[in-house]
């Protein structure tokens, strides 16, 4: 390249004569990803064939050889706020709430919106909310969490005095126990953020519950079970197995994503219980008992129970087996042409971490696996992506999660022959999206 | 435990009556963390001497025993404002910019917190910014990234053409080549947020440069550089190696932590350099060109040059050497009594993964290894965490870091003794924290 053709620092260059315009991507003979590109290349050649690519192709040709007003202006200063928020170009991607789901907002879900997020981690601002009595912005320095039952030493702790112990940090998912729960009788909702967005994923700071536990002389012979309380007026009470307080994994949390727990996730303590269902993940934490048995409180006897075919009900159905879930294409969006299209998901399991994900194009007949994005981390959302082109005819996407136990994760059908049709809680079926031959994708249900 | 004993769902239980208060831990004998026990017992007992904790136990037991407003009543609904923010009581916790430090805010450094916040990921809107001409927030559906110079194909990429194609999530940290530079010639700012606060990191999403180039025709043989131009008015211009990006590691990245980029960081396209200095992720990206040689652009001639004893400029310091820091206790916070601390940091290295961090609590006479927080991953922050009793003598606290390379993280005088003190970029030294007998914590140079 000649110094004449360099651009100079500050300067717009002119685009070259052999310049082609926006959207077109040309046909190219060497290099490694041959695949891509082709498919690339022929989705770009029906692209350009329509009105949408001439008009982007004329704002792509103003953009690049015209200066914007943002290149030739002062821009807004730093920390003009202190605490960044997203584009307004982003507002339409929020948590929302099904209307009518409950009789009260206060009493409701606020959906994470999967369909337009990347990766594992999940926006704080956009994690999903659950609550039973609303959520409170609590004074953390009038906040205490007491702990008593079996222990030697019944002991109430300040925030300060929890945040002063070793703390860990570690990358978990927490999952609705009721997630995907509208599709076990037919298609409920059109899309992933109504299917599977009680699903978030973050990085929570806290400390060990058994280190505590342990400080206060707890009685591991007898107390074989712990029961956390929350502060809300909901008097929510759940009980965990001392087994997996002993793992060292359930964690006393005050931090998620680098800062504290935001108040509609529990600020400023919350259980974290990885693996298992959230409403265990008790927010706004204010008590732990250690007992000798179960606690049958009302949220594991009334509420959180699995409705079997005959009648009865499944009890301390708590882990989140295997589950995987196609974000994009997802309900709801559209395929503007055919061609290539990248199929990303997510896939998770409450026993441990993703082994491999298989993606079918073709309503489960056939299966191939799929990249997954690292770290693979145990009990955190894995991240998938798929090579895909669309010949324009219309196909069932599926996504199914195997986890590092063996256990695959079933379709609808085989969880009804054993579950029924009735159950609210722990559906981690295989999800189908149908594309129409006119691009439509919706949820559908396929065997 | 008797049936008797136990709490009815939904109503506050009465404390024991062997129940001692808030702020006490008290001795036990059995468990396995006996020097934890012991640390937080001694530093329970003189926090209770203190008029402090008898307020602490007041309010303790007034939280405990007393119903509370939020307990006896229904909550804030879901989805209030379809996106979440911190808690009021956390409103201190903010970016910030150091006054006077440029002429006008727009181009200018917001500090990120580190001195408050918790493991690796950096809350979004924490994430530093270090602008030349201001942000500004950009349209997506107008912006176009042009490929030019040494390709087969010039192109103009729409984003919905590069979002359509295989996206990779990795999680990396940045910082900014004069991060730590006001420390060369002396100690110059009180706080970590200042002397560190040019670091963030977080979960990028985009396509690898390298695959857009190949689908253009890059010519690798006479390529050997790119040059990557920001959209804003500062004519942001810098030079990557081929060799990089055919590492597969440069991204052209859209997504931060599972949302768009914020347009403070960005938005809507970003470079993502791993381990290189943050001016080179350049934000608001507008092109790419393919060259033979570098192309010594002003932002690598007159600004990000290393000035070295003898007046010569080092050029083209990309990396970001291996380097570590105290976030807590660290200056400006204070200890308030005697007994346990968690030391807790953070450490990265532009080569890699960081093998080992060690903590030194006598100004560097004797050394131990922290604990390192899973995952450690290359070109990330790593947290590290260490326990400490302190005894109340004026003691100094320093963190070492060692990286996958062998590379050990330099004290001031040594990188003084090659670089001398007039540098502005790429401080990597030991930072040293002064603990004074009253428990103040300050800045200090230490040999």
């Amino acid at each position: 390249m000649s110094d004449s053709k360099r651009p100079q620092a500050g300067r717009l260059q002119r685009a070259p004569e052999n310049f082609l315009g926006a959207g077109h991507v040309s046909e190219v003979t060497a290099g490694r990803r041959d695949f891509l590109r082709r498919a690339v290349t022929a989705a770009g050649a029906a692209a350009l064939a329509g009105s949408g690519a001439a008009r982007a192709q004329a704002a792509g040709e103003d953009v690049i050889l015209k200066p914007q007003p943002y290149a030739t202006s002062l821009g807004q200063p730093v920390a003009a706020n202190g605490y960044g928020m997203p584009s307004r170009y982003e507002k339409n991607l929020m948590r929302r709430e099904s209307p009518g789901l409950t009789r009260v907002s206060a009493a409701s879900v606020a959906f994470t919106p999967l369909q337009g997020m990347f990766g594992i981690i999940t926006a704080t601002g956009l994690h999903f909310e659950r609550h039973h009595q609303g959520w409170h912005d609590i004074d953390p320095s009038k906040h205490r969490l007491m702990i008593n039952g079996l222990v030697r030493q019944e002991t109430v702790y300040t925030m300060d005095e929890l945040m002063r112990l070793p703390p860990v940090s570690r990358i978990h998912f927490i999952e609705c126990g009721a997630n995907t729960g509208m599709e076990w009788g037919n298609v409920a909702v059109p899309t992933v953020q109504y299917t599977h967005g009680m699903l978030s994923c973050g990085e929570f700071t806290g400390v060990r519950l058994i280190d505590v536990l342990d400080q206060c002389g707890v009685d591991r012979h007898k107390g074989r079970y712990v029961l956390a309380e929350g502060g809300d007026g909901s008097g929510m009470t759940r009980t965990i197995p001392m087994e997996l307080v002993e793992s060292g994994e359930v964690l006393l949390a005050y931090g998620m994503n680098g800062e504290m727990l935001r108040p509609e996730n529990g600020y400023p303590l919350r259980l974290v219980v990885p693996g298992v269902q959230g409403v265990s993940w008790v927010k706004w934490l204010r008590r732990i008992e250690v007992g000798d048995m179960p606690y049958a409180t009302k949220d594991e006897t009334v509420h959180y129970v699995d409705l079997m075919p005959d009648g009865q009900l499944r009890q301390y159905t708590s882990i989140q087996e295997c589950k995987s879930v196609i974000t994009t294409p997802s309900g709801g969006q559209m395929l503007l042409d055919k061609g290539y299209y990248n199929i990303s998901g997510l896939a998770w399991s409450g026993r441990g971490k993703v082994k491999r994900v298989d993606v079918s194009v073709d309503g489960g007949r056939n299966w191939r696996s799929a990249r997954l994005e690292t770290p693979v981390l145990s009990k955190a959302l894995t991240r998938f992506n798929f090579d895909w082109v669309w010949d324009g005819a219309p196909v069932i996407l599926q996504s199914r999660a195997i986890d590092e136990t063996g256990y695959v994760q079933p379709k609808i059908n085989q969880l009804r022959a054993v579950r029924g049709k009735r159950s609210i809680y722990h559906n981690n079926a295989i999800q189908s999206w149908q594309v129409a031959a006119g691009g439509e994708v919706s949820n559908v249900q396929a065997y």
